[in-house]
């Protein structure tokens, strides 16, 4: 448990790192999840566009998200004026940016596989660049 | 120190509960002062404005901020694209919230002590509400 946390730090440190060196503001969210208001892993943001993101590190195949997670997520967005994604890097992959809309609904869970986030979901330089821009089809074009 | 810190995170939780409740949404930033990239402790938003706030609750009288804390709030906040903001609580005293230009400068450091910050400071009330209807003069009109 303590190991995945630090995993799941490790990532989002990488991501504000990301940000921070591609010129966008970045910070941390500090107790994220303990947190009696909803609250995204991170927030990044440029003088154009805001992301509230919910972070994920998993050695699984798939990644499922509460249905609590995703309304706390869009709630905080829609208060803080930033577009609700949602990011999960999955063991030797790289990190894949998704919409909400996007994920799979299995009835009381939201989930994503490798396959649907390589599919779907945009890379990191396609989230902070001109997403119009990508080859594949996804959601924001 | 180990109280000190106690004491910040303690106050900024306090200030995340009252943006919540006046339906702003507001995230502490993890490990604040300790990345390796600009951060503020609290990041404020509702759909219109957006506060980075450094805070600081002290028990002493005067509240001394370095050049560098100070450069690292405004180039995070022009990336972020927020307004930078200071709050300071000092013991048995309200919050006071500051824009940079009204701290005193000492030469090598900003300072803030209760009498300016109760002369040029905004309660947090006015903070978050229509700041041109207070009755004291302050930098925002």
């Amino acid at each position: 448990m303590i190991n995945r946390k630090a995993k799941g730090t490790k990532g989002e440190r990488e991501l504000v790192q990301f940000f921070n060196e591609n010129n966008w503001a970045c910070i941390r969210a500090a107790g994220s999840g303990s947190s009696r208001y909803p609250s995204p892993d991170l927030l990044a943001a440029n003088a154009i566009r805001r992301l509230a993101i919910e972070c994920k590190v998993t050695k699984d195949q798939k990644k499922y998200f509460s249905k609590d997670e995703i309304e706390q997520l869009k709630f905080f967005s829609q208060h803080f004026g930033a577009e609700s994604w949602i990011g999960v890097k999955f063991a030797g992959e790289e990190w894949y940016f998704m919409m909400i809309e996007d994920l799979e609904s299995t009835g009381s869970l939201w989930a994503v596989d490798v396959n649907l986030a390589k599919r779907r979901g945009l890379k990191k330089e396609e989230l902070v660049g001109n997403v119009n821009t990508t080859n594949s089809s996804n959601s924001t074009s």
